[in-house]
């Protein structure tokens, strides 16, 4: 094999919005750009992962008669390739093995189409396509549930699984064809790229993909892809589509920002974030020569997070064919964020507005809710709960279970603590979903991800809702970017002041009355930093972590936190107090609730839901974490 | 390596309830069990697949403090060893290496201790232990994301994975050490136990596992390991434990069931299914030679499947706390079977029942109702929702939306349909929520299989509840279940006549008028069969093969449907728009309701949760049905 480019090479990187299980919509859209990028003079087009059928689709991937219309679609690509090089994503089919789950083999799948034909990589395995070789199984990634991988052909046919991977000799040049995972080879111990590398076989090496969002995950890829392409010495093309893809319980947003990184290590322009578009970026010559126009790596910032969130929220609305929201706003800085995140997205008349106040609903917040409709120019209504709560009692009152033999049984008691969840509950379940249901709109769920995680909230209650856009959010990080709709977005403070400095609180009780600056037990910032530990870090803290480091004065520095935590908890015995409750609630309740509750919308390193996989447990504590609690304590005073 | 059992050989089998995520408890069972096979005169013991830890614990597995916790108790497994050959199941840690994930190396791992110490099988690994060759990625499994596995391991080694399984030779003898799935080898092309049986090196086979009761599951398990104890002419002794475990959205029971195969392909005496027990079994001197007491081979029937869904709720229950629960019953079958269930289990007075009457329930199904409370003697009350339903239609109707100038911007209409949301809205979220949470207890969620399938049920409304323990049973599983619980529980109809007749409806419009014969769309049983094929078929049946299947007349027969279909459907026409109308529910409006739902308890193959994973993506149809219709249609007079 030898090198056959022409000189220089115009490559197209097509960024296409992928819709998931929708094989032919995709198809249709790949078609149309394969007429752009003739139009533009490229002479190799490259497609996402997965371009055809989408990627998260759940047990999708067993149903015979869609793969069967996925290879169709594929042929109908391979049909259009006259006068291009064409590489797309899609699931191949060997109909006469099978996976090991006994269903139909399946791969995950590059394809490489010249003059109406498919190139045959030259490994000796008769397919014609470059198969995935390195499987996610983690986060929202279930690969080796679906897919045979090229490892386990190595094995099945007795060959190194390093001979199978081959560069594809095309007439755009060989191409050193990866998937996604392939090229974040660090813990595999197998890395295609070098393989290829190492052989001096490829001029250009693709990676395509289908690779969600996630806060600062562009950062890394950018360290990862650059510092890669100037160790190879060649240019790397990479291509991730744009749009959203679910897993049941997290719906996860597709951002592209497709790129060409330069064999010198620089960047090329890389194609907008979350936008559709097609690239045309010129190689030159010479395979080792740097890229023209190199652009500076950056970190996330709240800003790419606004629009992740908006990206995700308006496309789940189109895929659903929803045109109108209903948010209980209670005059607290999440319905706040999520009524002007919502009216960023929709009409203001669109935006439907609810304010229930209860027996212990503050005029202040009143007054905040009322303001925000206003600001926002929404509709905007207030219904009382205090009747149907007083029904509900009276309700209860007066219900007589009775006995087999037609004696009494039991009467019931609503404690105080029951007629907190009969509010929330009368709320959501009753009359958000009455309202929803008789204007054709669904209601929000604002729940925040501090909320979710230790399920600070009421099932059927504030925990409703068809899809809880900023539950993967801090409370720390929903007042950010409530500071940034203002600013940036709106230009005004169309979230009124006093939502960001009242205390936060569900004014469920008298013991959650903001006007004496009562409110929610959980206290920012130091407990988002807390609930992090557990949930967003790689290796996630347990109790048992978190006094290892409170004891050797480290706590403030593992959490990231600013504050100190000796202010906050004066002794061991108040400080285990209160990681005790919170660890018990987010493995307990929070578990349970977390079952129940709508869909995340994953915006960071592990959202809840299929992101984050749990099982009702129980909390529980090692045996060392209850030796280290005991010590802590004996060294607190009284 | 030879031969070297002591002649004959006792050993044990330990079929314990392993409560996930609890490693401490586990060891306990386990170091007392080991007391109890000494006192038995056992020579070998052997302890289910993660016996120390439990298996289906979601992403518990990342935590370094519960890995720690584990290798601790596996520690004090092995060092209480003392005249025995122990064989137990934990998660084994290479601290040094890494999973693909770039978290700590973890193995699927059975252990062999002797006199305090592990034994090293011979395949210079050096670990103390055999590692899981075969990795389940279907159904709940997981196994990929959390494990690696041998023949991973292998391609790191540049090993062959063949070379990486050997025996381990013991005071019982050479031992073929598998993990269950290593056993279900058919579609893996890579068999531990005929790659130890080729070389002759196992005098006995062991498989330890964890294995989820599925109906009929054990019956194709004993007919797979007795054909292979017969292949290989060497005893496979199995072991499972009982207990439940969950995956969140899905809970499964374990059955045990533990038992040996003779290398005559018969099988020992089995333990019983759902129950802890220590069975032990005598091996003759001659490892080829039968076992003694031969059992017969038979499918589950209606009884097993009662046996798994009490078992299941009971430990659910018992996990989770819960010793009262509060039925809605409407007098149809499904709450009847719920209650008659928690009746099984729990004192009388603990079963509250509740009969929520609304605007259009029959006297008929009010009495049935009242009859059932009756006979199972259970407190009950009934709660009448017309005042409340009342009441909120009032509330919405005074409701006025305002737009930010002031002016009235909408008014509301409560239709019918939202109306009968709002019933049920108002019996689960409002009424009985706040029963359960006055008496102490929680309230259940009575939908079955058919109604979850294509979603009808209402969010918030008789979708809520602790746990769906009837939604894995399509709704003449349920009646088959009443009429157990009449015959063979109960002896007695506590499930009133009435109950089996009456049309099952909701009962929430004029149209659902039980005294009128209206009732539910789902038509039992040809809905059944339907949705069965779509949901429970190992290769899932979409619209295209069923119009496929329609049109070669095998209808019938493809579904297991007794019934015929023509008779049901005049034409193509009405059987297409009846096709249709559940297939857009069952993928659209069903998944989001089902992301809501409450956890299922899981007795057969592809419970709705974990098992049967899906995103939202929409009913589609491939070009070939619109194909396989239009023709259908065209045959279609008029």
């Amino acid at each position: 094999m030898e090198a056959c480019r022409p000189n220089p090479l115009r490559l197209a990187l097509a960024q296409l919005e992928i819709k998931p299980g929708r094989p032919a919509e995709n198809t249709a859209r790949i078609l149309a750009t394969l007429g752009e990028a003739r139009t533009a003079g490229a002479r190799l087009v490259l497609f996402p992962e997965m371009a055809i059928p989408g990627y998260l689709l759940g047990d999708e991937w067993e149903r015979s008669a869609f793969l069967r219309e996925c290879e169709a679609c594929g042929d109908a690509v391979v049909a259009a390739s006259a006068g291009l090089t064409v590489v797309f994503g899609n699931v191949a089919l060997d109909w006469a093995r099978k996976n090991e789950d006994g269903r139909v083999r399946k791969y995950n799948a590059l394809f490489v189409a010249e003059e109406g034909r498919l190139l045959v990589p030259g490994n000796g395995l008769g397919y014609p396509f470059v198969m995935k070789s390195l499987m996610p199984n983690y986060r929202e990634f279930d690969d080796s549930r679906h897919f045979y991988d090229l490892r386990k052909v190595a094995l099945e046919r007795g060959r190194s699984p390093a001979d199978l991977v081959v560069s594809v000799a095309t007439r755009a040049g060989r191409l050193g064809c990866t998937l996604c995972e392939d090229a974040w080879d660090d813990d595999y111990g197998f890395s295609p790229i070098r393989i290829m590398a190492a052989r001096g076989e490829a001029d250009l090496f693709v990676n395509i993909s289908c690779s969600p969002y996630t806060f600062n995950k562009n950062h890394k890829r950018n360290r990862l892809f650059s510092s890669r392409a100037a160790e190879v010495g060649r240019p790397i093309a990479y291509v991730n589509n744009v749009g959203i893809q679910n897993n049941g319980k997290t719906v996860f947003t597709f951002d592209g920002a497709s790129a060409v990184y330069g064999p010198g290590g620089s960047i090329s322009e890389c194609l907008p974030a979350f936008e559709e578009g097609l690239l045309t970026v010129d190689l030159p010559a010479d395979p080792a020569a740097p890229l023209a126009r190199p652009i500076e790596l950056k970190e996330d910032s709240i800003s790419d997070l606004l629009t992740a969130v908006s990206t995700g929220t308006r496309r789940f609305m189109k895929q659903l064919g929803v045109t109108r929201v209903v948010v209980g706003v209670s005059g607290g800085i999440d319905s706040a964020v999520v009524a002007a995140l919502y009216r960023h997205l929709l009409p203001a008349r669109d935006v439907i507005l609810v304010n229930m106040p209860g027996p212990f609903t503050s005029t202040l917040t009143r007054g905040l809710a009322a303001g925000l409709a206003g600001e926002l120019g929404c509709p905007y209504g207030e219904i009382p709960i205090q009747p149907s709560v007083e029904a509900a009692r009276r309700q209860m009152d007066g219900f007589r279970l009775v006995s087999a033999d037609g004696s009494l049984a039991e009467t019931l008691v609503l404690t105080p603590f029951v007629m907190e969840n009969v509010q929330a509950r009368d709320r959501s379940a009753r009359i958000l979903a009455a309202v929803a249901a008789s204007c054709g709109g669904v209601f929000t769920c604002n729940a925040n991800k501090s909320e979710m995680t230790v399920g600070y909230s009421t099932l059927y209650g504030d925990l409703g809702g068809y899809l809880a856009n900023i539950a993967d959010l801090w409370k720390g990080e929903v007042y950010a970017l409530g500071r940034h709709l203002n600013d940036a977005v709106y230009g005004r403070p169309v979230i009124p002041e006093g939502i960001f400095t009242v205390t936060p609180s569900a004014e469920l009780s008298p013991d959650q009355n903001v006007d004496e600056g009562k409110g929610d037990p959980i206290q920012y910032p130091y407990h988002d930093c807390l609930y992090r530990s557990w949930v967003e870090a790689w290796n996630r803290a347990t109790p048992e972590d978190i006094l290892d480091w409170y004891g050797a004065g480290e706590l403030e520095a593992r959490l990231g936190y600013s504050g100190r935590v000796a202010s906050r908890f004066p002794d061991a015995r108040s400080f285990i107090a209160d990681l005790e409750r919170w660890w018990n609630l987010y493995q307990g309740m929070g578990v349970a609730k977390r079952i129940q509750a709508p869909p995340v919308l994953g915006v960071k390193r592990r959202a809840f839901g299929f992101d984050h996989r749990e099982s009702q447990l129980g909390a529980r504590y090692t045996a060392r974490y209850q030796e280290l609690k005991t010590r802590l304590l004996k060294e607190t005073p009284g």
